[in-house]
């Protein structure tokens, strides 16, 4: 059983409510894969990094992604019927850093190509998937996107991006734990 | 523009459907942080390893997860309205791997003790946010879950444990990147 100071502490959280800064400062220690997810947009390709991806379930396979209110990319998600999620593989965090950065053309300098259906392909990741938006739950000021996966391709091989406190990872060996 | 060869593969791809398989097979190499989820059951604690932990809204506060059909939690979440998700440190795996294996009690040995509103909450973690269920969405054969932050508390200096390719990695500077 627990200890009688974690207790007294937990109580004292309790009586409190949180602030967005708690939270996000909770949520910058917890660590992710790193995807740029991409779409076909009225006026071009549109693509944003994403920390937020997750399989949902794997029968019929479904993924989903948080998109918050703030994002440039938010009007591209809700006209958008399908998407294309890009995992970004340890030699891509420059990517990832273009990706996120506001008042650019993301895609300069990116090696990438439309898929036959027209959503941006990006080159060098360590997979993709192809999938059809099915649900935008709205949560608080976000939304929270599902996905329907039709099509994929994964290569063996490269580490994948983690992206944890501001900083990007490698793992490997030198990373590994028992 | 991208390469000729990925134009043609990705067409390929199109073509076929994406197997669970394949799909697992993407997701296991796309890395995540570990929590255990728990919360209070009618037949006592209830708790389960998850990767699938993401920050959704900061205004107000909400997260999701994933839980799967075939979960042995999945009944006890249906019927909560509240969990605590216990953020682990990269000294914890064994917990971590406790509360995946199934048929045993996953609270023997662990150092806990139930906040105020009843949900076990796990000793040294690096930090928890306890929060009320708000939505359950049916996704192919599993549910993703929203959830309010109602309370929460961090710790600063644990690094947290992450999980890939059915491996435990810590990250540090032996890990960073650039």
């Amino acid at each position: 059983m627990g200890r009688l100071t974690a207790d007294a502490e937990a109580a004292t959280q309790l009586a409190a409510q949180v602030s967005s800064e708690q939270f996000k400062a909770i949520f910058r220690h917890h660590p992710g894969g790193v995807a740029v997810i991409t779409l076909s947009g009225p006026e071009g390709p549109v693509g944003f990094t994403a920390t937020s991806v997750i399989s949902v379930a794997a029968e019929p396979p479904h993924l989903a992604f948080s998109v918050a209110a703030a994002s440039s990319s938010r009007e591209a998600i809700d006209s958008a019927s399908s998407v294309v999620v890009n995992f970004l593989g340890d030699d891509q965090h420059e990517i990832a850093s273009q990706f996120a950065r506001r008042n650019i053309d993301r895609f300069a300098g990116v090696d990438w190509s439309p898929l036959p259906t027209g959503e941006p392909l990006l080159a060098g990741t360590t997979g993709w998937i192809r999938g059809t938006i099915e649900n935008r739950v709205a949560v608080g000021d976000s939304l929270l996107v599902t996905v329907r996966a039709e099509a994929a391709d994964h290569v063996e091989g490269p580490s994948p991006l983690v992206y944890v406190d501001r900083t990007f990872h490698r793992l490997g060996p030198h990373s590994r734990l028992g």
